[in-house]
């Protein structure tokens, strides 16, 4: 791990350390140990050396997977986090704001001005060819999910207009079940967040409920797994089996079109400003009929960052110039809580020149055997 | 959702209200709302009435889900959790000590006084029938991918010392996918935290690397699968293929043994002391020849409470009472690190009279087809 913008950081703020304490579901914290940590408080240091303070019985863990110093439970006084944590550091200390309250009143009692910095979630921001790597391997586990998935539509009956599939109505749990275990098979976790919804309920960003599927209805799928050090996936499609033409086709051109209006603007790399990419993006949809700011229509923003979190900075309705190594979901969708929901997201990286599309998955509304 | 335990307490402490601030992975919140939110912060407040203030765009989950009122972001004028939390409430604020400290910033500067509280993890321990339903459901989740793990370890062949399945070598990460499948087609999610450790690293708790198994080595397999309602499972079985006795069978017995004083001192029910189980546990661990407090041998606690969080009060080190409607992790085990590492892990209900096992799955050190 390379920390050098917390070098500067403290240089630039006249600060004598960083202090952030959490558990494994802090991303910042596991962004900057690369610990996978338990689900209890440790603290990380640092003050020219980066230091773990590590939670008893992950001792050998931490010296494992921590590039810096590691300090054991038993060579401290102290054994909240955020007191272990005082006990290294004095003067001025940058934490980020949302640092656990009790952490920030042991280092104010230990005598430390604390300050707030949002140096971590700008870190994040510029990936490494290596944690590229780690993104689109667990893109590539996504896209065998959504194949799973595809493949299952595709293979579908229909009994009247209900949707039939080995030997049961096919409904939207039956289908997260078998996309969620094909990316178990590939070793990445479906993390909870595999949502797909069918015909109104794919105007419900996030529905996870079961309901049976529909011909001529859209089935909208959105497939967000976590990898095993902790980078995010994130794919959608959307399907219709037997379609019959009509809004979901008028929806479905035009996602596709707005998500081509994205490419163009992102094909300028880096440099370009974000929030173009989301007008442009919102332009074409508007430019098909539909609502570009609301519903019915694109009711969301084109995309987000995604790292060690799902959603993480930058936002593409942000002024700032996008940066090379930035790793962007581009997601338009088309809305209507009386007609269904059509998304089409891939998962891109903003190059020097151009862009990268991590995704190799096709588009099409038709669900064909993958 | 019951907010009498809230209620009570600000009566108690002569305070105003109670705030907590956090995101989907705080589990806290989660307890207090239903709400399966995002992965940015919002605000739950409760001063006689339950308030979430939901996060923008999900206003209508968070409807759904939350049994009280729900502000939405533009019925306020403030943008931050805290900030919104700070508009709804004054005088003295409980708050949970890791609530974000930006968010205890913002409720001070309103003229809040903020004191902790441990009322949420006190709420928490004691699980009603639902929660305990849920709980159920996800270890009989657990024990699919368990049979599965375990019908490969029973189907595999050898090319010398190593084990071999499926047409290749059989792997600590082979069998994790192969459970993790299993139990994502059961709808839960394997949660990232499959441990499989082979020989000598199942004397590392939290081994989630890659090797070979091998004939005669202990296979420990830690499945903690968490349901879509948010409640974990947790169980543990160690095998051994081609087993030719020796270390493994001592240490094996001498969990089994373990796991069965630990359930006789479970017997009285409400009421037995937590400390008690491990020691008895312990005890039995050091009748077998094996050290009870330390490596090479029992290293780690008897059990903790499982709910929302995987690890959450009580402790089986606590002096405190265990209270009817607790749920523990009964989990005594045998590691060496020259030899390899037994565990045999059930969950369990403490009972007004007695204990109820929610787990129903053989222990054998011998893998079967299942």
């Amino acid at each position: 791990m390379e920390f050098s913008a917390l070098e500067t950081e403290l240089d630039s703020r006249g600060a004598d350390a960083f202090v952030h304490v959490g558990d494994r579901f802090d991303d910042d914290l596991g962004y900057l140990t690369r610990f996978s940590g338990p689900d209890r408080d440790y603290a990380f240091v640092y003050d020219g050396e980066a230091v773990l303070c590590a939670p008893r019985l992950f001792e050998e863990q931490a010296e494992q997977e921590f590039s810096g110093t590691v300090v054991s439970a038993a060579e401290q006084e102290a054994t909240a986090a955020g007191e272990r944590a005082a006990e290294l550091v004095s003067g001025t200390v940058l934490v980020p704001q949302g640092i656990p309250h009790d952490a920030a009143v042991w280092l104010e009692r230990a005598g430390c001005e604390l300050e707030s910095t949002d140096v971590v979630s700008r870190m994040r921001v510029r990936k490494t060819e290596a944690e590229i790597d780690r993104l689109r391997t667990v893109q590539e586990a996504a896209q065998v999910g959504m194949a799973r998935a595809e493949t299952v539509l595709a293979a579908a009956g229909a009994e009247g207009d209900s949707l039939t599939w080995d030997g049961g109505a096919l409904t939207t749990e039956r289908l997260r079940r078998e996309a969620n275990a094909a990316m178990a098979r590939e070793g990445v976790d479906p993390a909870g967040n595999t949502v797909i919804g069918a015909g109104e309920t794919c105007a419900d960003l996030h529905f996870t409920g079961d309901l049976p599927i529909e011909r001529g209805e859209t089935v909208l799928l959105d497939l967000s797994p976590r990898g095993p050090e902790g980078y995010y996936g994130d794919l959608s499609r959307t399907f219709v089996v037997d379609s019959e033409g009509g809004w979901e086709r008028r929806a479905y051109i035009a996602a596709e079109r707005a998500q081509d209006a994205a490419f163009e603007a992102l094909s300028e790399g880096a440099g370009t400003v974000a929030s173009t990419v989301h007008e442009e993006t919102a332009a074409e949809v508007g430019a098909y009929g539909f609502r570009p700011d609301g519903s019915p229509g694109f009711i969301h923003s084109t995309g987000h960052g995604v790292g060690m979190s799902l959603h993480e900075a930058p936002s593409l309705r942000a002024d700032d110039e996008l940066e090379a190594g930035t790793v962007l979901t581009i997601e338009p969708g088309v809305y209507d809580p009386d007609e269904g929901g059509v998304r089409i997201e891939d998962l891109v990286v903003v190059r020097e020149e151009g862009f990268e599309n991590l995704t190799d998955y096709p588009r099409s509304l038709v669900p064909r055997k993958r």
